[in-house]
């Protein structure tokens, strides 16, 4: 069960104009759910994506990355999970390929207009006749109140779907934003095996939307880390229909793209913490923030190497305040010049550790009490600058072991 | 039970002309075996070490950086488990030297001739008078023949005493050369919590020996890896009392040098494979050598990746050949330009990976047959040059988890 959230109702996530979902089961693995997603946005709608920065990218990411870099309108995205179509080769592209084929003429439209996605075991050959087969079905399905449908198809080792609404005013017009993910395992840094897909109906031109992609990556998913692992096919979509009656927002000093962004960043940051929540065999969720860095990224890498320390998650897995691993990995995140005396951290409100050592004031007990918790912040102070940075990661738990051994069986 | 690692019986443990050792029961933690080891060396011995690279690195590091930087002779090591004395700021480094100068005392020697280690759990204030009145206990225990005692003594999470000895013929004179060590967790580049301490009677040249223990740690030690983390108290140490009937060994291109240093590598392998194979819940051995490198950093680098990995590490637990996930570590590496099309890999003799794509001649019942062996090799090329990289490391099993979350209690 993830630790602290709670799956939306079908009736949460709200229908956004311009946007329809629609499911099939197509048996890509030996299972009778729906896998395959397609989701039609009207014309003149866009779509902005960040994706893995894995090398081993896999094939719908070098597609997807193809066609927006086209700079046309997206019409669709099909998504199946299942599997991953990654380490598949020049076979694997040209099955991304031929399955946006078929999409474009299933929907009329053209085929760089189509982003591909997958998710699910690497280096098996992705079944593209069982996909296409099941587009009509998922075609007669498309309806707008289909994103609970959705985001179960594309569950993999999720125990719960994920997916959050907003509805803002915009000029006295009702902005929505709906957006679903899927996690769980393999969540890390630079966009791990997650697909996230955000719509909105507010007219963002497609410039605006592929920045903003990137600025709520960085303070959403890119927060996000389970364990260390950056897959091959993260991908976070943001898609625009423009189907509110608003003028365009054309530029980024428009202070009714502040009020989207927002709302956009709230939804993201709910899916990303969600997501960690349903870390594979997670019970704890973990907020680290590291603090007084010189830069962001040495902060960054603070936070991570403590996010990432095996020994650090098993701790906190077994509520044992066992706080010298935190110590041993800050020293392990490979700032050359960091002075332990200047380091300090807190485990939510109790002091553990002041100029490099153990706090005078830190009782055992304390510590303790903390480490039951099912929410635990962990706050680092490096006394060196200004900077910040936070990441969220979850626990190490038998639960991880024995979901990791047998997920393909 | 470690992964095809027989321990030595005592009487393997051969003992070093020059060289004596004592162990006594410090009552450090909740135990009543022996926590406590002195090693004794003749005067005129020489020690050299590598040291762990984590900032936070522990008192007894310090101090023996410190000492070892007078350039003076070494004639006594220090060794206690169930407390790191890590994370333990100005008070643990008085602590630290305050044993130095019992030992001192006690054996009538300099105090920067004292190299003092500590292992076990960090951030707890080092009990200095139970270890300074085990001193006169460990002095009258002092006997050539207590390597044996000496590697229980020092035992943390390990399940079995590491050692091994090896006598070699240097000019028809016998030369010995014995060393023990302890992990078993946290074992990670860089030198992690571990403690190896390798002596020989050769009468190698101090500055011979500064060079001879960074060479052989970065083909021994420095090839482990249990679980990405980096101890703040790893520390390998090599002595030379020069005890045998030898010409001093002065010069580099000394032939002498060669066989002694070929003899010193093959016991600090089997030391740090034997760490390895008994990692924390291991239940096989991995072997990963990369080759095709532009640099054996990048190698290093693409070997760790996979190493680290925890789905890669469980994946080899459940025996499942989920091999895309080697896949995934390898595009996880960092190497920024790295074509996966120039990537191929193995486990043992089954191409499982060509051109960047599952290799055409791949059966997964090939790849299932490998993945059952407690023994593994993974070889990856990168056809982008000529070095090459090799790291050891183990699985990860339910056993880390139940290890890792009790270890305190």
């Amino acid at each position: 069960m993830p630790v602290n959230y709670t799956p939306p109702t079908p009736e949460q996530l709200l229908p956004v104009r311009g946007i329809t979902l629609g499911t099939a089961a197509a048996g890509i693995k030996r299972w009778t759910r729906d896998d395959v997603l397609l989701i039609r946005l009207s014309p003149g709608s866009h779509a902005s994506g960040v994706f893995t920065q894995n090398r081993f990218c896999a094939a719908p990411v070098i597609v997807c990355r193809e066609h927006l870099a086209q700079g046309t309108q997206t019409r669709a995205l099909l998504i199946n999970a299942g599997n991953a179509n990654a380490g598949t080769g020049d076979a694997g592209l040209a099955a991304a390929r031929l399955t946006c084929a078929a999409v474009a003429k299933q929907l009329a439209c053209a085929r760089e207009e189509v982003l591909p996605f997958s998710t699910g075991v690497i280096m098996e050959p992705l079944p593209v006749d069982k996909i296409v087969d099941a587009l009509p079905r998922c075609a007669a399905a498309l309806t707008p109140g289909g994103w609970y449908a959705a985001v179960r198809a594309i569950m993999t080792t999720d125990t719960v779907p994920k997916g959050a609404s907003r509805r803002i005013d915009i000029e006295g017009t009702t902005v929505t934003i709906t957006g679903i993910a899927k996690g769980s395992g393999m969540i890390a840094p630079d966009m791990a095996t997650m697909l996230a897909f955000v719509a909105t109906d507010a007219p963002i031109a497609p410039a605006l939307l592929r920045d903003l992609a990137a600025e709520i990556a960085d303070v959403s998913f890119n927060r996000a880390t389970i364990d260390g692992d950056t897959s091959t096919n993260d991908s976070f979509v943001l898609m625009a229909s423009a189907q509110a009656p608003l003028r365009p927002i054309e530029r980024s000093n428009d202070p009714r793209l502040s009020t989207v962004r927002a709302a956009l960043q709230e939804v993201a940051v709910e899916l990303s913490q969600a997501i960690v929540r349903d870390g594979e065999g997670a019970t704890k969720f973990i907020n680290i923030t590291v603090e007084g860095g010189r830069d962001g990224s040495e902060c960054d890498r603070v936070a991570r190497a403590i996010a990432r320390s095996p020994l650090v998650k098993t701790a906190f897995f077994a509520s044992d305040p066992n706080l010298g691993r935190i110590v041993c990995a800050i020293g392990n995140a490979g700032i050359a010049d960091l002075d332990p005396r200047g380091v300090t951290f807190w485990l939510d409100e109790v002091l553990v550790v002041a100029d490099g050592g153990r706090a005078a004031s830190y009782r055992e007990r304390d510590g303790q009490r903390v480490m039951t918790k099912p929410e635990i912040s962990v706050r680092v102070s490096l006394s060196r600058g200004d900077a910040t940075a936070t990441v969220w990661t979850c626990d190490f738990s038998h639960g991880y072991v024995s979901i990791n051994a047998d997920y393909r069986s």
